[in-house]
């Protein structure tokens, strides 16, 4: 969607060449016209990003060899970046987002928010401090579907909710022939000192508890953890169970995977309430079972009749035509530029969802070293 | 499938008219020409019995008005009955079950086999010193293609196990305008003596748990378990959840509530091994996902391509005619008829079966107790 | 359900060991206890009828050399016949079903109902002046959800039918590496004197036709057909495409084949009217999609929120325990026997059906004779 | 994918402010950064094109009056555009291509490529005389799993084709309320000389020809068609039938409609073979239903095991992450960047399938014209 708004000037740290995640965060950011990068920092070797910065579209005289040397020089120009995505491994967000935020600039950073909730809160405060933007990229609450999902449940059509299901199960790490390796493509995933404590946690338990809470609207309170290694020679944990209550006292599991062979991106939600229960599936993103208590069961559909507002104005096309995960991810681009702008953007993931994201690990982890006993949130 | 062999006769305990479960047991008994109903104690109350027996199919001079009697009337005549379906409330199975079985009598009994592990072993122990057969009625495990993935995972087709997940999400109590109601139509539902200590679990989690150590061929070994009553005044626990340790290693839960509102019957099961995942829910009960670790998905259908001989036996029309619910239940019927004639029948749910279900609530039980903590299911 | 009335005497003409329709009509006819299966001639071979009408569950006396001597003997038994199922090759229906009318019983017939349409009608005459019942085995229209939707289009949920679709696509015929073989099992069907005509469309075409008519209420008035064999070597027609024109005007199409590699069995119907379209796929029964015009679609399930008397008296059990194709041939029988006991029976097809059946038929292969022109079914 | 080259500098005509189809193109054409929109004529209103051309981008200078203007103006510019999309109302097609492509020109344009087979043609001619390219937005062909579908034929998985089914069913036209309105928003779809003499074959019933034979790889040589209004007061066709027959002897038909009350965008193909047969839904767009002769039914996904590089190839990242409607589009616009570039782009649709659709029309309605007669597709 055109604004008449110029674009937003974005730098981008991490993402270079063969990166999936790099060419995403490049796709969503184009999608609609409402951002141009212009510099960035796409290897943490400064002779890499400098030379392959321009293959994946940095002007070359944009093309850093460090975040500091972007921050300074971007600094000096009238046109210089007004925002970065962090795509960088888990440990770096916490220093880039800090230093990216103190240089003025608005952050849009891949989860977790950091590796630890100290780092989460500092980087918070720094936004504080700083009048600045932090957006996580929570890319399925951009989907139309969840909004939709969202807004049912803010509506009241669920009534209180009472149970809760998520799931996020990946076969990305099913494949036992395999080992973990550090020194391979993207082998920061299997170092714990930097993709972080709670590894699978952390890299997609984290959005299927963020999906319970963006859809839900309500916080976890208490949890019990069962987390470790199911595949033999793993070096980090490849499995979360972990049962939940709600703060209104509903109850409900949370399972997470990515052991699961020949299983894709299989994240699912169901919450039932007084009055019907939803489900939403990632595979399938444009549909949304509505099980009302004593009427037909519902299949609410993309932009389909029933779609709230909120769920409408984030289509590029109509009904029938589906939208995938790039225009959830492009949503929540356009959510971070709106909030750049001034505008409200209630629905954006931001760094206190990312801090609520790092207090429910911190708990999860901690239940698990007490053989699982209920272990609540610490939230203030 | 009509054998050659005389039908058996067969006598009925509990499912008077209007019950649901006694007209499917009628229909399932019938269903193949293997059983012959001829006699039966329909009601508790022994005038209601003996009025109401008549009305179900029960011939006149043959409904009796209790179960003593009946064993008694029928074990005088040449052509009395051989085996008894038990179909009353569970507080009554063991008595009724060890009176039968001490007649000389079969047994195919409704889950769970007894409300407490002393009474399910002392239906076993009553089993052998008379020699005779206890067949439980855990449908789900006779339709065709949960026997399927059963084959499939003993062929290792699925490799090692390694993550399991059941479910068993049920509407029947989410209405919360409908107060638990111990003098209402299976009032005893809602007796916590009656139904057992379980409930929820011995209702209809042990279908789930029964499926997944079916179709697995594993046993449960811990369990961490969170159990109550989510709606408000109800006087029974209405949701359960497991986390599970399985005796081969694999980790998973079980999740099983009977609040879900607007859901009807969703029993699940998702295996994950080493060389793939298999998926089935019984609400579309034709059709397993077989998801490969490194090739194309497939969709297994009832009968089709890749049918395994334990599941194409149990067809009676051909691949794209589907069966249900009823032939399911048949399919147990057919597998005691089979056990009473003296043929092996290797899949047919026993009290062996009930028994470890009844460890397996124990456990949860304790578990829940204890803030969670993980327990181990005794076992010798 | 059992009714309280004597079972109905029931003798089957065809369908020996190995039939899968047999078994199906053996298994739908016992289901609910309303028939009995007593009397039989299960081969056109006079020895074998008598020497393996046992093996089926014939009584050893009553399995007779043909059906004249079975009329005859039964007709003299105060414990005789009332009924007779009639699953012989297409080309006996009609005299088979002539002379069990003349001596007085009850038939209920699988379709097509006669080879012609002069055959129909005169089988319609025999029954009119025997003053006994033609049922016709159009089994799809017993399953429960098809009846929901019968049920729908009649109270006007959609409207006024514009569109209609029907397809039903088989693979039975599709392996090109096995011949049509007059000489192996069921080879009659590869005889076109005796499959009649049409072949695919009597064969499976028709109860596609049925459908749509059972379900929307509606005539077809005209068609444009293309028929024949698209499989090289095939001696019967195994597909056809036909455009139509309904009595109301509505247009559509039925397309159906038995050369669709890798199918099983799926018959679809889809109708679109001025306030909504419904569609059912046999291969997933017990769903029904119904999508209004400006409201959100509704997913219908087998005795969910919605359901219709029509539909719901059919269940045997609760929602969310699938019924299939027994149980909707078991319905079928069970409208058989309301009509044979002089109830109300008005969704149970009849001679009349096959009729129109054949009339449709005849209209096609006329149309495909002359270039495919709109051709008028004549009706009177 | 970025590709070191400079994007193609791309004006527009038509898509102006409120238009679907014009914030598809330019979503699509801005998503892989190959192409940057400079120039548009977005109304055929001199004033308000100039006027609301910077509302969907287009730099205030170069928002032109009409498309003479913009030619001209551009074709002075060292940086002037190098293509041009057209999505204005179809009878203008012609005319605008022709100017484009004399101009020098490349042009990609939204389907029916004219509104007669001569003027299709007179655009082919003009492009081969310019030596530019023309490509039509056939955007279903864009999805990965539809060039999935395509190689798999093309490899054979399928063997010879023998029977294909296309469906178009939309509800677009289907609130009988809603008078066709010429002077409304699009009015000029409901003109028949504008929209062209065929209308719902031109509109959406293309796409289903095209899809057809983009994935069979095989042309229609005869058709029966019946195409008309079925909605009372329709001013243009809102259905077509038709029966077909291919250039290898397959059969099959083609069915579309906007009129189908409560359907969205039901775009589907399923073709069978001798061996196997596949199905792909619009609706579903990220899975493909493979059942093959003789071995397990395959779920194929978009990106999943087995995908083929055809297919891979278009992926922004992996299996698991939905693409959808828009990246499909986004695909014809780099297949179009690609021919622009020089390089082979063998599933760009073009002139030639343009054409094709165009002869398609034509049969369709002289058939109709006559009673639905077989009629060949004129080609040399």
């Amino acid at each position: 969607m055109v604004t008449g708004l110029e674009p937003i000037r974005l730098g981008i740290i991490g993402g270079g060449p063969g990166s999936f995640i790099g060419e995403a965060h490049r796709v969503a950011a184009r999608m609609d016209g409402r951002f141009r990068i212009i510099a960035g920092v796409v290897s943490s070797d400064s002779e890499r990003s400098v030379r392959l910065g321009p293959a994946v579209g940095i002007p070359v005289n944009r093309a850093y060899p460090d975040v500091q040397t972007m921050l300074r020089s971007e600094g000096c120009r009238p046109d210089g970046i007004q925002a970065v995505a962090i795509l960088s491994p888990n440990d770096t967000h916490h220093r880039f987002a800090v230093d990216v935020l103190r240089a003025g600039c608005h952050v849009l950073c891949e989860k977790p928010l950091a590796n630890s909730l100290e780092d989460g809160q500092s980087i918070a405060r720094a936004a504080r401090q700083a009048g600045r933007i932090v957006a996580l990229a929570h890319v399925y609450s951009g989907y139309p579907v969840v909004r939709q999902a969202r807004a049912m449940v803010r509506d009241g059509d669920l009534g209180i909710i009472r149970l809760v299901q998520v799931e996020y199960v990946h076969g990305g790490a099913a494949d036992e022939s395999v080992p973990d390796d550090p020194k391979g493509p993207r082998g920061w995933k299997f170092i714990p000192g930097r993709i972080g404590p709670s590894q699978v946690l952390g890299d997609i338990g984290t959005h299927a508890h963020h999906l319970l809470r963006f859809v839900s609207g309500l916080e976890v309170d208490q949890v019990r953890a069962d987390i470790g290694s199911i595949v033999p020679g793993r070096r980090i944990f490849d499995y979360a169970g972990v049962l939940m209550r709600l703060e209104n006292g509903a109850r409900g599991y949370l399972w997470t995977t990515r052991a699961a062979a020949g299983i894709e991106n299989d994240l699912m939600i169901r919450l039932s309430g007084t009055r019907g229960s939803l489900e939403w599936r990632q595979e399938s993103p444009q549909r949304l079972d509505f099980r009302p208590l004593d009427r037909p069961a519902e299949l609410r559909t993309q932009g389909g009749p029933g779609t709230h507002g909120d769920s409408a104005r984030l289509l590029r096309y109509r009904a029938g035509h589906p939208e995938g995960f790039l225009e959830a991810l492009a949503n929540i681009y356009a959510g971070f530029a709106d909030a750049v702008a001034g505008r409200a953007a209630r629905s954006l993931p931001t760094a206190e969802d990312g801090i609520e994201g790092l207090r429910f690990i911190d708990a999860c982890l901690e239940s698990n070293r007490h053989d699982g006993r209920w272990t609540f949130i610490g939230r203030k």
